[in-house]
Order: C-alpha cells, then structure tokens, then sequence
C-alpha cells in the first residue's frame, strides 16, 4: 500500500492534493489519506491555515473555493508529514527546498520515492544545480520531475490539461506516478529524461522574456512565433550542451512546446517585460515587477543572468544570440529592439544552425 | 545571371515579389528585373492592374501602400512572363496551379528550377497530391517549397519573420533560393525535407480549427497550449506515416512550430471555428465562413476531412483522436466540447503515444 505525503501547499500544491486525492481514493494500492504538509499561517479570521483546511476541505487563503477532497489531511509539522510516506511529493518555491531537504533528511522512509514539481532551478558557473538533484542528494532518494503547461487555477476547475514526468531509471516508479496524477482532465505521460523535463521548465522563462519584449514593441504574431520558435532550439541546444542524454522529443511533450506557448501567451515573466519594453526600457525591471507582480517574483530575468554566466564561462555566447539578447536587453546593455536584431549576426547564426 | 519570375500576384506574391527584388539588386549573379505574371483585372477607376503596377510600382489592389521595387515588372501575359526565367516562384491560390502548369509546360526553359510558395495540398485516399510534386511533374523540373509563419502583410512592414525553404536533392538549388529571399528581417533555412515542410503547411490548418474551437469553449491558455500540441504530435505522426522519409527537426523550423503558433492565435480557420463552437455547432461552417470570412475560403475544415478519408481508408483512425475530432466536430457528428474529450479514449491514446 503507498502512502502520499504532499510537501507544500500553495496554489499549485493544493491543486497537486486535489489530483492525487481522488485518485488514491479510487487505487486500491493507494492508501486513501494524503497527507499535506502546510506552512502554518494564522489566517486574518484568528483561525490556523490547518484547521480550516481540515474542517472545510478547502485552502481558503491559496486555492478559495476548490474542495480538495475529505482524505486530505493537512499536518504544520513537516517531520510528522513525511515519516510515513513512501511517495513524497515536492511542491514548494524554488528558495525553500534547500532548508526543507535538511530538515527530513534522515527522518523519512528508507523506500521512499520523490516527485519535484518546483519549476526552476539553479544554473551556476560550475553547471546547473537542478532540484530533482538536490533532493536526489540530500534524502538519498530517487526523483522524478513533474511539468507542463499547468495554470493551476485552471486545471482546479477541471479544464483539460497535460503533463509530464521524467525519470531517470526507475520506470515503475514514473508508472506509479503517472497513476497518481493522471485524471480525465488531465493527462500524464512519462518520458525517461528528467534532465530534459526540468530544464523545460526552467529555461521557458527567459523565451517568455522575449515573448513579452516582442509584445511590448508591437510587432506581431509573425515575429512572435519566430522568436518563440528560435527560444525552443536555443533551450534544446542548451539542455543537450549540458545534459548529452537530454532527448529532442521530450520537447514535443506537454512540458516542453504546449508550457512554452502557455507562458509566453499569458504568464508574469511576459508581462513585465512587455511593460519594459512599452517603456523603451527606461524602467527597471524591479520597479516594474513590483508594480505588476504585487510581491510575486519573477523567473525569467534571473534564469536569463544565470544562463548567461554559464554562456561566458564555457565559451558558448555566440551559440546562443537570443539568451544572450534577453540578457544584455534586461541589464540595459541593448535597447528593447534588439530582441529582433540578433539575426543580423550571421556567422553565430550559421554555427548555431550547423550545430542545432 | 539568373532571372527570376513570380507566377502569382496577390498579397502574399506581392510580398515575395518585394523581398525578391530587394536581393536581385544586389547579388551580382542575378538579372535586377524580376518579373510577376499579374492576372489582368480592370480597376474601378478603368485602369489595368498591370499598368499601375508597373507606373507605382505598387500592387494597388493586393498590397496597398508598399513599394515593390522599381525593377518589378507586371507582366499579363503568362507564357511571355515565364518564357526568359531559369527561376520561377510559384504563389497562387492553391485551385489555378493545375491549371497553369499545363498552360507553361514545354514553354520554360529546360534549365529552370522551380520553388511553391502554396500552402494546402490536396490529401486523397490513394495518398496526398503535393503542389510541389503536381509543378514537377507536369513541368519537368525541379521544385522546392518556401513555408513558414509568413502573414504577409507583417512582412511587407519588414517586421522581423522568418521562412524554411524544403528541398529534395539540390542543394546548391535551395541555397539559391535562401539567397533570393533572405533579408535582414526576413530569415531564410533550408531544410533537405520538400514533403515535411509543405505537409506543415497544410495540416497545421486542422490545428487551428481545433484551437478555434478551445477559443469558443473559454477553456483557457492551458487547454489550448495542450491541443496545440497534439495537434502538432499529429501532424508529424501523420507526415512520417506518408513519407518515411519527413525529419522531426523540420517540425522545430519556422514551416512547423512557428507557423502553428502563428495560424492558432491569429488566422481564419481558428476564427470561423471559435464561432463555431460559440454558436453550439448550431450554425454550420458554410454559414459562418461566408459571414466571417466575405470570400476568403477555409482550408481547415475542408483538408480535416481530406485526411480523415486516408485515414479510414488505410486504418488509422485510431492513432489520430485530435484530427478525428476535428472531423467529427465540424461535420456535427459530435458537439464541439469534444475537442478535449478524445482523451478518454485511452486504448488509442496509448497506441498513439508508443508509436510517436
């Protein structure tokens, strides 16, 4: 019998819950409590964030109005949500997962598998730091990854939607998790390349920057979809540079072409960069994300400075004339327009294309 | 020295004829003048077509308000206008090509290579005819395909664009061919893949009809993004089940993605279908097509039901639930929230995905 531990119970958290909640419900090998660990919070009622959950079966402050179900259980204390399960769900921002690893290290099963749906990751100089990694390394446990085009709020209400998990080795364990999700609104596949999934996930954000740029400058569904389209082979090129077993298909899959159209059509990274580039870039792009975003951060900007650091430090810029675009546009280096001008650069091109 | 002729005059010739003479001034290994077959029309004013083409240099009627070039010269009279050129471009509504190719054939020169710029092709049960194949055929010669995300107005605005090029054998041909259109806002690839590129072209239009139909729904980016992708997993599956021979990198160049993007958040098919599934399915295609669209015709509807024939025809109707849908929708077998319901159908869905 499996027994599911959510970690994390924000918007997509708490949709995460309502998936998998019906789903243990129905799956004989799934005991039918899930277990979601929440960071308590006392609401402006007086009440515990918990206790609601628990009476209401609803996250009234991250998903209002959402029943998740009256087999799930949500538990403040982190090291009691986790020691039963053999399936650990990780579904927390980026920032937090490093603090939250050293804290049940050591205190979970020994037979347990994890599934990160943490969308992005640390790219450094001496290579990209990737949280399915992180915890792989800190639990001792394998991990899968869990993406796509996923707007929480729209798969709570049951619109149709997709996604994909990657693994490493363990098929059956992927299998178990494509069970888990899986409903007939939403659909999950596996692919055996969960490098390539998470770098997906991550490396969107900084083709959403363009996105919004383009937007910005008013030039079309044309050169929307070029540079949509030139941001998809920069990310492969880029993932397979880093990653030899990351696979071209995967970026047919949910998590790859369908979560770059979602992002770079609504999303906050596309947003604020079509504000800055309304702007002719004379605002920054902090004052503009917390005008626009009101406390929410954004991705693309810092994904496209990390990117852009590992670019220089391994000899790669002239490969990649659109991230490098994103970068010098977002510091001020280039003008907004610039997004369009990359092309001009024909000899990196050419070698871009040679190598693509 | 080369001499180039543009079969066609329309909106998206008129752009071509732009681009085309904007390179032929400038590459020294070919002739300034390019000529365009223009289809004789009288204007309201009594003027002839050709005449004020030829004294604006501007196609008054096709594509008001741009300079062509001044060494772009309209022609009436087609055996005349193709008689001198060892490059012809080929861009015309998809109906008259057969048509045409009988009246030049033994009237070209024995040297001459040709390129279609033709979207749509027609798909029968004893498999697709391609425009490509049709001009090589019936001419004798060589024929390459230009597709890509190409509105053709965003381009005579010289916003940034890009366009795949599609050949079978020459490459020294397509590379001539990349040089003739290429410019600093418009870029030119060529991929050694004459049926991938054309069957983007067409079947991306039974893609828009199912977003349209996502559209008229309200179902969100999510679910769009979602069939989007089917539909372009779809379009390659059914491209590879033709034609052995069609690489899956040509789905990432401007004919495949891009284009896709482009047709699915503008365009007519997309339009016509999101009233469609508006109106319920209530009122029928035809309808809507001549209240939308005022004499613009849709190819979505009409190629969904070319390839669902090869599909029943050879047995394969079960690897293809979006393109069934498609079908079944716009001919009111099923209603129009069965777009995303085909899902469900898992046996095919499983086959559908092992074999992709």
């Amino acid at each position: 019998m499996n027994k599911v531990t959510i970690v994390g119970s924000g918007n997509w958290g708490s949709v995460a819950a309502k998936l998998i909640a019906s789903n243990t419900l129905k799956l004989s090998s799934f005991h039918d409590e899930v277990r979601m660990w929440v960071f308590e919070e006392t609401l402006p009622t007086g009440e515990k964030l918990t206790e609601v959950i628990n009476q209401t079966n609803e996250n009234v402050k991250y998903l209002p109005g959402v029943k998740l179900g009256k087999n799930v259980v949500a538990d403040p204390d982190l090291e009691s949500a986790v020691k039963d399960a053999n399936m650990l769900v990780f579904v927390t921002p980026h920032q937090f997962m490093e603090g939250i690893c050293k804290r049940v290290a050591g205190k979970i099963r020994t037979d347990a598998e994890g599934i990160s749906l943490v969308k992005g990751m640390e790219v450094k100089k001496e290579g990209p730091c990737m949280i399915s990694t992180l915890i792989s390394n800190q639990l001792g446990i394998n991990c899968s990854v869990l993406m796509g085009a996923n707007i929480a709020n729209e798969i709570a209400m049951e619109k149709f939607s997709e996604a994909t998990v990657g693994y490493s080795q363990n098929k059956e364990a992927a299998e178990k998790w494509v069970q888990l999700f899986n409903t007939p609104y939403f659909n999950v596949t596996s692919v055996q390349d969960v490098e390539g999934v998470e770098m997906c996930g991550t490396l969107k954000n900084i083709v959403a920057v363009a996105a919004g740029f383009v937007d910005g400058l008013e030039m079309g569904n044309n050169t929307k979809a070029a540079i949509m389209r030139i941001g998809l082979k920069e990310m492969i090129a880029f993932s397979r540079l880093l990653f030899p077993s990351v696979k071209d298909s995967t970026f047919f899959e949910s998590c790859g072409v369908a979560d770059l159209i979602t992002t770079c059509m609504g999303g906050r990274n596309r947003k604020v960069a079509e504000a800055y580039a309304k702007n002719g870039g004379k605002r920054s792009f902090e004052e503009l994300e917390a005008e626009i975003l009101r406390g929410q951060k954004l991705q693309g900007v810092l994904t496209a400075k990390e990117v852009y650091e590992v670019l220089t430090a391994r000899g790669w810029v002239e490969l990649f004339p659109l991230f490098r675009a994103v970068y010098e546009i977002s510091t001020g280096v280039q003008p907004p327009s610039a997004i369009v001008e990359f092309s001009n650069n024909k000899p990196s091109s050419h070698h871009r294309q040679s190598m693509l």
